[in-house]
């Protein structure tokens, strides 16, 4: 009987972040399976072998996949594999590797971002050609790869035509393409394809799929697509200290997600709450939604002293402070009462005005 | 009901590593108890909370706990946090940190580390001398951290009042004492003594604490001792891609580990199957225990041919190839039975020479 | 009698670079001057030391000159020695530290850049304000420096006033102010202010004082305007491989500029020549110039038909390819015999069409 | 006429370094030779273009000149061209990459060093395998290159053929060897061979050519011998810091140095002086000559009131703060009067005990 306690209430719920939730319970279940005996550290465990063909039946067979830790791991330990030192990565202002790993890319494996304003978070061959420039001029950072999200940081999807756009006029400018798939179910989900629409049969080189958003407990995938689109990323994935080793309990949680459909019910459930939730916010006078809701995001823009209010009831982000706009997520957990209560309390504050 | 299968046969277990071990059931049960529902992410929940309190309880009240994935991300952050770029970490040529993590601190981090052959592992104020040295001069990368390991890489212990006196020379020379304690448990076992005989109360600055091969499922915390002795570690961790979204998932599991007595009696277990080893194999003619058993490791030197045999049936690593030495690990979950079945074994194959 | 041969014409010169040009003859009589004997190497020289005199001069009484190689190395080592590993600068998106390193910042020194659009190449408060925001959040690069050009990369100035602004609203918001001076004497002399009018005066930190372009062989100066705003220059500039063994030819080049009025009469030989070059392409139909002309750059757009023929007389970089818009640089060498044969040149490739 | 002054007495020379002598008068009349005019900048310069015959003539038909600024510069663009991120160096202990830049190759390029102890600062095939070893093995740095000192740190010098032993063994092992060749001139001269006898013809890949102590001003090069050895080395020499806009100020100077024999009339005159110099304190009682003189270097052991009282008198380093071993160097312009002022003050010093 273990000695520690629980320390909070597991019937609160919010609108946060879809890594506030915590893990599915088939997801617990399948790390119990793996535990027991002793298996080869670092990768070389049975779960971590069985853990190519899942991927492999989703992504075609040339895909291998290579366990991490957290995204900003799976961004970085991709790139890196994808780029020699001198080489430069082109992605949307908006990108997470961007905006929210601190500068991880830059400063832990020196990675050059150039970055264009999208109006939407998406890249186009257009606004690729804004930083595809200058190759061969050893004064430019050398354009190699292209970075996508899917969905977006905004919430906004790609179609499969839009991804193989860019695939096209990445490849033609003798460039990669990656794409960061930290909430792939859920684009694949609302897009109602199947996962290798979106990557492998649309030209993608590498991918970062990402698990913990997904209702896994940590994880992420490099899914490398094109083996010849990277090199030395064993190494890679070691010195960013991104090497589990009792691997089998990350490539399990995969294995849970990927071997029938959990990560399609989990995206389904998050993306139909997010819509719920859109159009419960608006029916309420004052609040707009901002975005279209495609995936599991909601952004909205509402009086400043009720979004104060409001998150005294439930912790949300402000995404752009000087438009006041703020985002809100659903998750795999996230319920219809979880939202009709939110819905609620919202419409309690407005009227407080 | 999960989709994932069991792919290994729990029965089976080895020395090669303890690192090849699974999760003590009472960490498994404690996962569970901290799942469901939302709380926030990246370490402002409940279980990192009150995780502090903890660690306090083992630690002094100055400690503070930065939960991260693994060890070698718990070195690097906590070296980064205690140096400044142009600075650099004495250590033992043997030390984990110089010939395990591929690179990572030189990489990643930017470290220079300046080595030390040691006959057993262990620096001395004597040893540390012959790195310590050109303070002020520019063309010497400067000398500011002292880095052990307890237990060390080859198995032997520092008595608290050796890493008491070299925390003074360190403190002396104006540098900064670290601990790589990926295997601190097991020292305190052996020594009987509390955690803090060896860290706090020994000068200890900073401490790498490991929870792995302590019989976690991932987990590693960097433990600061003495809040002056870094400087922007919540960053240094975020930009090493260290710091886990669902972080209640690794607070609790060392909550597990160490609100009660589990850190103990899985230490207690490992040291006391270690010397069950060695005194089997030092009945076996033909074999030498080349050093002296103190917690979890056994080194041995046995006939070539032997140790090719004995690892079909058991995978272990060489330690040293010129001599053929080579190292058996004992885990929380080694059993007498594993003991006296691996010594069987091993005596088996020298009966066949 | 030297071996070596001249290969080159020294009558050719033409409007590509500043840094084309060679070297002022009082400079090269002042590498002879310093020359014979043994000086201590890497900075401990007569010359370095009489350097920190003529930059107090210039900059106040706590200046203090660290000579280096190139202008990549003086932004390097001045922006890494006033941020920690974890902090970001602030610039323009056409700044040379973005655009023109190849990436040094980021690869070499892990350093990364916050850019902001701007319609000049100049900074503003509230431009600074785009990228100066989220101070203690982990997830976002921590902004401390603010850097700008003076003059920019697009040939326009700052007047006192408005480097004083900036640097009072980075010191408001806690950061520090950096100016990239490659061409500052230009600047200074288009003003017709001191040195310090720009830099000391109206806040600046600190600055990478050029010299190349002003007339030496080789040589910039990271010159700290107050010493609080670093930490370790002494280390980071021999890390960052910019400690000239033989300083005192450094330094002596430095001398020849700043110890008179070398710096004043190349500066404003250049600024005058860009002048001029303006007045007379103005007179050229079908030519026009798309920028403001105060220091030594010329920008205009032409047929590239035309541009292209003109190119193969004299050559020039095209400074945007998408309108075809070309840069003019004149030097501390440039004649009014080789503006006027230039825009001969121009106006007969124009008469051609 | 400079307004820059004279600061120091030519007539005044030392035994602390090579590096505190000026610059051979006839590479001072090359710097004239090549200055006036516009010359295109960053190595697209006659100049830079007519270098390559030049190295060409002395190295074989395949050599290729890249010149950087200095040692460190060269050192680290070269190994940084011939590893991937995940590659590490193997050196001797005493190589000055290892002890004298500060740790610039780990901080500026992630590379991590695999140091051998030796006896004489020499690497042979049996010492480097004490580190390369370790192929395929993530957790550790993957050896990829040796790199040697010609002359070594210790004035020792390999023979054409040790070096040619040493690349056999590197290739073997698919390694690579990398010659720092801050003092190759002194070796060349020493062991009376052409330059391209240690270098092309002993199977060396990449050699960091010495300008500097060799009579230069500043500058030295990155000497490609097999073009498959390296990648992105114009880029890498951009990132880190090393490329000179007025390259043509560079290689004017190599010009001066190898179109001729000045190379060999300055290494000579160096190691004659040093000869002399050793023979001259042999005869002083109580001194010792430590080491055999080969190039340049004289090292002694002397009593330390005596080195105390000397160095009031000349400037000279300790190269042992344990045994109080010094090291004396002599330079292109060491005269036999400087060495007999010298011996003749030793003794002096020697006989007021």
């Amino acid at each position: 009987m273990t000695q520690a306690r629980r320390h909070h209430d597991p019937a609160v719920k919010g609108f946060a972040s879809d890594n506030y939730a915590g893990v599915h319970p088939e997801v617990l279940e399948a790390l119990a399976l793996a535990n027991g005996g002793h298996q080869v550290a670092y990768g070389e465990d049975a779960y971590t072998a069985h853990l190519q063909e899942v991927f492999r039946r989703h992504f075609g067979e040339r895909a291998e996949a290579w366990p991490v830790f957290n995204g900003t791991g799976a961004n970085v330990v991709g790139l890196r594999a994808m780029t020699a030192p001198w080489e430069a990565v082109v992605c949307a202002e908006t990108a997470h590797v961007n905006t929210d790993e601190g500068g991880a890319p830059e400063r832990t494996a020196g990675l050059k971002l150039l970055t264009v304003p999208t109006p939407d978070g998406k890249l186009t061959p257009a606004l690729i050609d804004r930083q595809a420039w200058g190759f061969g001029d050893e004064h430019r950072a050398q354009p190699r790869v292209v970075s996508i999200s899917q969905s977006t940081e905004l919430g906004t999807l790609y179609t499969p035509e839009e991804i193989a756009a860019v695939a096209v006029h990445c490849h033609d400018l003798g460039m990669l393409l990656h794409l960061d798939g930290a909430r792939l179910t859920n684009a694949a989900a609302a897009l109602d394809v199947p996962l290798r629409a979106l990557t492998t049969d649309a030209g993608v080189d590498v991918l970062s799929f990402g698990g913990t958003k997904a209702g896994l407990m940590f994880g992420e995938v490099v899914v490398v697509l094109d083996p010849a689109a990277v090199r030395g990323l064993v190494y890679l994935r070691k010195t960013a200290m991104q090497l589990a080793s009792k691997m089998r309990f990350v490539s399990v949680q995969f294995e849970a997600l990927l071997a029938g459909d959990l990560w399609l019910r989990n995206a389904r459930n998050a993306n139909a709450m997010a819509a719920r939730l859109a159009a419960a916010v608006r029916e309420v006078p004052g609040v707009t939604v901002t975005r279209e809701v495609r995936a599991n995001a909601v952004f909205a823009v509402l009086p400043r002293d009720v979004a104060d209010r409001l998150r005294k009831r439930f912790r949300f982000y402000t995404w752009d402070e000087s438009t006041g706009e703020v985002r809100w997520m659903t998750a795999f957990d996230t319920t219809e009462a979880d939202v009709d209560a939110f819905a609620a309390a919202l419409a309690e504050e407005m009227a407080q005005r």
